[in-house]
Formats: C-alpha cells, structure tokens, sequence
C-alpha cells in the first residue's frame, strides 16, 4: 500500500507507524501478546519517502489474511479508520497476482464493450438520459434521436432511479422499445445503460427487468451501493456488462487513479466513468491520464476497463479528447448534445462522426 | 440542504447555482424545455451566507420527489457528484417530517439499549475484541474477562470479518458461549456485538448464526455496505439492535455530526461510533458534541441514538468524558483496556466502576 502524509520530518515515522497499526490490529502493539499477530498480523512500514513540501510516500505491507475475498473488507483494511485522519491519502495498492485474480476484474471489458458496437478499434460514444423529472416518453423519445444520430451507449443518469416520474421498469422497456424500432429501421444498435439503485435486492430485480427487455449493459455507483455488493452482482451476472458511475466517490481522500481506474476496475466494473479535466470537476490532465492507464494497463492478467471521461464534456472538445487519450476511451457526452433541443439527432451524428473519422496525431 | 463553500464573493452566486444544478438535473439548464422540471425539479438557492475567510453557507431545497425512499438514493441526491468537487462540504440537511419517519430511525436507541443492560440512566460502556489475527479461543476468553469486569456491550474489532484465524460463526459461538458461562456464574449480563460484514445476503447469514445464538446487537458499517443495505437490514430485524462504526466515513467531506450522528440515526442505527476528541482522530470537541446532540436530539418523533465515543480512548478519561457527554452515552474503551492484559477484568471493572460512580458536574 502507498499512502501520501502530511507531516513533519520529526513525526514522520511515528506517523507511518501508526497508521500501520490502525489498519491492521487497531490497539497498542504493547498489548499484544500473541507471537504470530506481531509477526504477521500487524501492519508493517516498508518505506518512507520524503516528496518535499511536507508530504511523505509510506509504502506499507499488511497481511492478506485479513481480507480474505471480501471487497468491502479490503477497502477497510486498505484505508478504513485512516479515511477519518485528514492527513492522509491512500494513494495506490499492489495486491498480490493471486487475489488481483481472485476479486477478477472485468468480464467484457473494453474488447467486449467495443465487439457489442461494432466499434473495431475506434473510440466508443455514450450519452445520457436526463433531466430527472421528465416523463418515460420523453426520456424514450430522447434515446430514439441519439440513435438516430448512431451514438453506441445511453445511460441514464445517475439520478434517475425508481423515482415515480419514471419508474425503473417503465423507463427500461419504453427506451429500450424506441432503440428497437430504431434498429428495425435503420440498422443501428444503440445499447440501453439504465443505472440501477436500491439495496442488492432491489438491484437484482431491476436488473430482472432489464434483461427481459434484452439489455446487456447496466450502470451502478459503488461507492454507495458497496463494493461487496458490487462485487456480488459482478459474479451472478456474468453476461452483463457494468458501467461505474464515481457519485459519492469524493476522491479527494482516494487517489482517483486507484479509486476508479483500479479498485472499481478490479471487483468488476467493464466502464468506468469519471470526470474528465476541464470540465465541471477539477482532476487535473495527469490525474486522468493516471486513471485512464490505470484502468487499461497490464494487471494481472484482467481484462481492461474502458475509461469513460465526461462531466460537462462538449462535441467541441473530442479531437482534443481523442488525442490525449486515444482510441481505447467511450467518450461521454451528456448536456453538451441535449442542449442542442431540437436538433438533438443531428447534433449527436457531427459527433459520432468526428468519433469515428478522427485521425489521431 | 446546507453547504459550506470556498469561494470569492464575486463567484459564490454562480458557484451555488452550479452545486443545485449538479445535485438535481445535472445539465444546462437553458437544455430543460420542461416546465414541471424547471419548476419543481431544479434544485433551488434558498441563501447564501458570508461565514468569513472565504467560506460561505449556501442553503437549497431539493424535490423530495428526486429521492422516494431510498437511503442511497437520499445520499446520492444530497452529494453524490458534489463529492468529487474539493471546495464544498455537505453540512448539514433538513428533511421533512414525513420523509424522516418513513425512513424511521433507530427501533431501539437509548432507551433499549439501557434497558438491555440493566442500566437504569447512567452511562453504558463498552470495549472490543480484538487484535486481529487471535484464535477464536483466545477472543472468547478476551470476552469472558470483561464479562467478569462488569462491562454492558462487547463489540468486534471493525477489522473482524469472517477470516480464516476467527470465522464469524465459529467466534459467534465462542464468545456467546463464554458470556452465557459468566452469566451463569455471576449473573452478570454482557451483551456481544458481533460486526458483521460481506454483501447483503452474507449479512443476513452472519445475521442468523448470530440470532441462533440469543444475540440481539450487531455491529456494521455504513459507509462499506452502502445506506440502502443498512437500512434493508434494519428494517428485516425489528429485534435486532444495531451499532454503526464509522470506518469509510472519511467525514472531512460530510460534516460528522451530520453523517455520523444524524443520517446514520436516520436509517436505523441505535447506537453510533465516533472518533473522540483528544484521542487518536482529529475531530474536535465542538464537533463531538455536536455529533452526539445529533444523535439524541428530538427529531421528528425518532428514537435517539446512543452516541459512543471511542479511538484511543483510556480509563483515565472517564470522568472527564462523563462530564463532557452527559449520561446519555455508552463508553467504549478498547486497546485503552487490553493494555491490562493479565489485569484485565480487574481494569475493566475499574473502568465500570468510574461510570457507575460517577458523580455529575
């Protein structure tokens, strides 16, 4: 584990020290009197590392015993009661290959995601359904014109729940209706991504529902669904793709590279959606460059994730996006189209087209 | 709602406005050509607040509609996406009665958990198991010291899961079992708090085993198994009494009187842990006291939540706390006692002297 502290020289050991005992056996090591807990129980430092300016790296060992397969464990023993010190940052994990593999990573991932467009080996387009508060009709009728402008993915967005304006069960069948008859007419295949909420239950028969409609893509929020619920509905549904939204992920605590390129990433997630620089959020071009790698790179042999930048996100701005991220992205586009009202279709096919006949530098 | 916001005067309106859009429509508002949603979905402005040295208390209204009765989606609502942005807090929320009682609150609370506890009005207390890593064997006879002590409430180290050194059932059985021997012999009743953990239906196997076992309190954590499950679970198990641990909280984001002692009240918790002042987190007095005015505080008809103050916390302390806290509020010293190791029953006993004795500035 590599954790960022903000600290003094002085303090510093003491500091690396205890935090390793907070995240491993939580009470004074001078009270322990079991052999085998000091030796391999209690967190060890490995490193500390001075960055200047007042911030140290720690690098720490902690036992895999104490996570077990558990997802929701991992991330308590990882930064549990540490995520209430504001001095610290969990900033990367290295988890051994044998439980990278273990949790799994994705199903589909980004070879998938691409297969089920017929997208080859070009950049995926998404766009969302919104606002809250408008009737199923209108919603259904908002995804027939992104399909008409031949974008690939629409998810809902991640306020739309169950909410009595649109219900779940309602909303699925009337979109994924209009993408039908949109396919019978012209060919295209636009995929539905309808965010499911609630508690695991509730999840699993939205999800009931929406296969039954023939929908093989869904979206959740891990960070308040729970990772071992996430992860539990990674493993029953393993035709279904899984787009993660970051709401409630207050990255400011978690690196964003690990919180979203890498841990969501690992318990399952096929797409990972987060917010792009220069838009509403302020992660930097380094933090995205860090979590769209970290979400696509080498690990263990899991499949990668697809990036999915977004967040006040513009058709203006996809050459620019292209470039900087290549084309192994869905670029996400969601108030930027719907402001165009009226020509919503013809607004989602320019940037369709700027997607699929851009040339990367 | 109630934000706290980082800003210059000059940009605060601009900066409000964009926090109500992001936590409603989440797009343009020129985009919007519904006029029930620009009417009644559209998160409000209510006021803004100069606090001085550039924070500012934006107050809003959202639709209750946006949120049904779903506590992620309650969540995800008040700040889901406005997490991700680092110049804002969530400081505090006020919900309408109704909203309050469907989601109704502890079923227990103070009160229950007095009673449990033969305890008439004074202080409980409370310690942990623990370290992580001891034989089942080992955290039974751990319990059966305090349990001679004289201690009201054993709970789980929040990092025990269900490892392969300590699995829940086979600890569950132990430690119940230790517990009913002190009972037989002394009379004495110690309660133990199992903490469970894994996905929803882990839980309500954890739940079960535990049941089976004449245990009537168990502890979880909120922030790792998402709001709705907490609340899915409180509302399957009217007999059960649950103690919410705040590891994840990471609250420097949401105020923690607001997290921790009145939203996790809100969906069920009866008894609430929390990072002492002057301990081993950073939270100050007036933040304690006003997390445990939040738990115990007339709301809307709710039962109050025991607040319980613990990390790093010692013997030594006792009076001071009682003084602090008041009477209505449960101990909890853990690492502070097992530092007696083979004088544990007679520290513990001490320690439940001091509550028991104490007289009331």
């Amino acid at each position: 584990m590599i954790y960022h502290i903000r600290s003094d020289a002085r303090s510093i050991e003491d500091r690396a020290h205890a935090l390793v005992v907070e995240q491993s056996v939580e009470m004074p090591i001078s009270a322990i009197d079991d052999d085998s807990v000091l030796a391999e129980i209690v967190g060890r430092v490995l490193s500390v590392t001075d960055l200047g300016s007042g911030l140290f790296e720690v690098r720490t060992a902690l036992a895999t015993e104490t996570v077990g397969d558990d997802a929701g464990q991992l991330i308590n023993m990882l930064f549990g009661n540490s995520s209430i010190h504001d001095d610290v940052v969990l900033h990367d994990v290295e988890l051994p290959g044998a439980l990278v593999r273990k949790f799994g990573g994705p199903r589909h991932g980004l070879d998938e995601l691409r297969l089920r467009a017929g997208a080859g080996k070009r950049a995926l387009t998404c766009s969302a359904l919104k606002p809250q508060g408008v009737p199923v009709k209108k919603l259904a009728d908002l995804a027939r014109r992104f399909a008409e402008g031949g974008i690939d993915y629409i998810k809902d967005d991640h306020g739309l729940a169950d909410q009595t304006y649109s219900p779940f069960a309602a909303r699925v069948e009337a979109v994924a209706g209009a993408l039908g008859a949109v396919r019978q007419a012209s060919g295209r295949t636009t995929r539905y991504v309808p965010s499911l909420s609630g508690d695991l239950d509730c999840m699993r028969r939205q999800l009931a529902v929406a296969r039954q409609a023939g929908i093989d893509t869904v979206m959740f929020a891990p960070m308040i669904m729970g990772f071992s619920n996430f992860h539990r509905l990674v493993r029953e549904n393993p035709a279904v793709a899984l787009m993660a939204h970051p709401t409630m992920a207050g990255a400011a605590r978690i690196a964003p590279p690990l919180l979203i390129g890498k841990l969501f990433r690992l318990f399952g997630a096929d797409a990972v959606i987060f917010p792009n620089h220069g838009g509403r959020f302020g992660y930097s071009p380094e933090i995205c460059r860090a979590l769209a790698r970290a979400a696509l790179q080498d690990w263990a042999g899991l499949q990668p994730s697809v990036p999915v930048p977004a967040g006040g996100m513009t058709p203006e701005r996809v050459p620019e996006m292209l470039d900087f991220y290549g084309a192994d992205i869905m670029l996400l586009i969601g108030g930027g189209l719907l402001a165009a009202r009226e020509r919503l279709t013809e607004e989602t096919a320019a940037f369709v087209a700027a997607v699929h006949g851009h040339r990367y530098e």
